[in-house]
């Protein structure tokens, strides 16, 4: 936590989009934004002291005192919250990436030694400081995009001694920088080289061991799977996601990305944090989901980088009432962009979700997922200050303008992160 | 022309990318990019002075008495040539971003009076001042992502007083601004509102009075038209097309976007400079186009924002042998995108386009589209120092890391015009 700082006056805000409100959102309330226009925040001791019209704001004796910034007219919003990264990881894949294009599918490249394997071998050769760096990069990009907190998961070291290895550089980070990094165990990535022949060994070495050794040594928050063909089998799922649990690990899964498995089914049954991807799921696995909390996280980064039409079925989620979130997916086979105003453009266009629904499904919804609701997602008294400024005229245009950066001012816990004019 | 300025010795190109070889590329040579490892450039009064790697370079005499710029091993190649843009316009339309996605198509909205239309009410209340500033900000984001040259067309403006607007705010920038902008008379975008029921009586004016006015008075040096359904046939089309041949002003066509009419056949028949768009043309259109010179400008964007699933069948251009060449089709209703690396993003995971081909789609071929080869589009002796540095380790990561920007530094005829530095 950064020192106390003195209370902050933040006017200009053209729209002011506060996603005050329920919690999670869901159907047809996806896209209350509760936007107030010409708005003023006041910041103090890192929180929102005060939100609502710049002349009722302003009026306060707090807000007389305190230093003021004046953003000149910005759309401002809660910082985006997002909940699904592979934030460590030691290069790109951008060779396997014109293989793609060439024409090997992903599932290809993966038998071939390419793909995760080929991420596990390196980054087991790369030291700490250089996956820290490479991270710190990425993290600057991250703010520099509007993105205040980011869940990073495990899952490139795939033995005891290398994932973790991730899990302290992760611990690093989270002192070395301002953003929140919300840390996920995902030791069940795919099955290690080293198991191929003999899964199950490692998922009790998983069960039996690692897990609650992580969770012992408070290095992480969630468990997660990534289950799928050439993965790990929903049964083996199960088990590990029941041991995490078991020693406080809330569980997070990669479902339905490839083809239908039944993980979506098994997401609801243990009420996961959250079930990702979802591409594939059917009419019966939507309805649910709908029926439970568990937030849907749609990553269609993944199918636009991979060349695929296979989004997740967006609207229908949103039409039967379920949680949706979106979030970037980072990683260097499948998805590797920071930038949450780009999965927003991607929702838009090729998802059809609206520009308001994007934007709570980026910031409040990603929070539940996290169980971060209390503190960050919305633009509510007592909440943290973290938000992002815009230069733009309405918040629409943030997914419009596709493809360019116009955050001009990222704010973490009350203190400027990333300014354009910096 | 900026003041010359001293010789500069650029090094620290871990890759440069010369694109060095036959103009225009077609077929398989499309991505030769002739690239230097540890390259050098020797820039002299705006132009290479000489190009090679990094030790032959820096022994020249004048290589030892220049300036020196070492970039640290950045990816350098020919600054971007973006040919197909609509510049010139007042707003957004980010309503009607959301309108679409919520079901209505491109051509109920134009119809409801929305699209084109929309954007001409507006620009012609809007001042030359308030349509300069405009373009300025989008010019220097244009800087920003490593574009160095790009075409502008009028189109927005549909009477001759508001036309008149646009290409004199164009000629205004060409002096006011660093980058080059090559303007494309396009009085024949959609019918104007007034000649709604008599089409042929505007196409009459601007082939008797406004594009020989337009050619006299040396404001464009393209004449364009947009020839589809609730546009313009391809016999006005023809007729508007010679009309400018007549006075000088080669041919550029907007066809075969949203059906296919036969545009793409005028457009070899008239030896046209390009042909744009093209997602509907079929086998025999790729064979015409790829027996001409005429360049096939793709515009990915478009389909991109649209939520279309019509990309224009690259693959097919590009085995036939056609000259592809890609360009943002920056524009308020159908890709409001300035930025470059977004379209090799989209040509490569979308269109199949490797990261190479995309490269050479987006300098030399569009410098080819544009009649200014002997000058830009790749790094040789005598051209200008026209040239985008990307943060990258290897040229295909420009379009992998998607929906980013890691233009470091871009220099237009020597001289830095955008540093992430400055």
């Amino acid at each position: 936590m950064p020192p106390p700082v003195a209370d902050l006056l933040i006017t200009g805000c053209s729209q002011l989009v506060t996603l005050q409100g329920p919690v999670p959102r869901r159907g047809r309330a996806l896209g209350d934004l509760a936007i107030i226009d010409d708005g003023a925040l006041l910041v103090s001791n890192h929180r929102i002291r005060a939100v609502g019209p710049r002349r009722q704001v302003e009026r306060l004796r707090d807000a007389r005192r305190a230093e003021k910034l004046d953003l000149g007219g910005q759309v401002v919003h809660p910082g985006f919250v997002d909940s699904h990264t592979h934030l460590i990881f030691p290069a790109s894949r951008a060779a396997e990436y014109e293989q793609r294009i060439c024409g090997k599918t992903y599932e290809q490249i993966a038998r071939s030694g390419g793909g995760i394997r080929l991420t596990v071998k390196a980054l087991r050769r790369a030291s700490p400081a250089q996956l820290k760096n490479h991270a710190l990069e990425f993290l600057r990009e991250f703010a520099a995009h509007g993105t205040t907190t980011l869940e990073a998961k495990t899952g490139y070291g795939l033995d005891w001694k290398n994932e973790l290895k991730i899990l302290k550089v992760l611990a690093d980070l989270r002192q070395q920088q301002p953003l929140d990094i919300v840390p996920t165990f995902l030791g069940a990535h795919v099955v290690p080289s080293e198991f191929r022949t003999r899964p199950d060994a490692w998922v009790n070495l998983l069960v039996e061991q690692l897990i609650p050794a992580v969770a012992k040594a408070g290095l992480a928050e969630f468990c997660d799977v990534f289950s799928e063909r050439g993965a790990f089998t929903v049964t083996q799922a199960a088990k590990i996601l029941e041991a995490g649990q078991a020693c406080g690990l809330a569980p997070r899964i990669h479902a339905e990305q490839l083809s239908n498995t039944g993980a979506a089914r098994l997401a609801v049954k243990l009420q996961a944090a959250s079930s990702d991807h979802l591409e594939k799921i059917n009419r019966a696995d939507i309805r649910a989901l709908a029926a439970s909390n568990v937030v849907c996280t749609l990553l269609p980064g993944c199918s636009f980088h991979l060349g695929l039409q296979n989004y997740a079925p967006a609207r229908e989620l949103i039409a039967a009432g379920a949680v949706v979130a979106l979030a970037t997916d980072f990683n260097p086979g499948t998805s590797p962009t920071v930038s949450m105003p780009m999965i927003l453009s991607l929702a838009c266009t090729q998802m059809r979700m609206t520009p308001s629904e994007a934007l709570a499904a980026a910031t409040i919804n990603p929070a539940y997922s996290l169980r971060r609701h209390g503190c960050i997602g919305s633009l509510d008294v007592g909440k943290y200050a973290d938000l992002a400024a815009f230069d733009v005229a309405d918040y629409r245009e943030i997914p419009y303008y596709f493809g360019v950066n116009l955050c001009s001012m990222t704010m973490k816990r009350g203190v400027i992160v990333h300014s354009k004019k910096m």
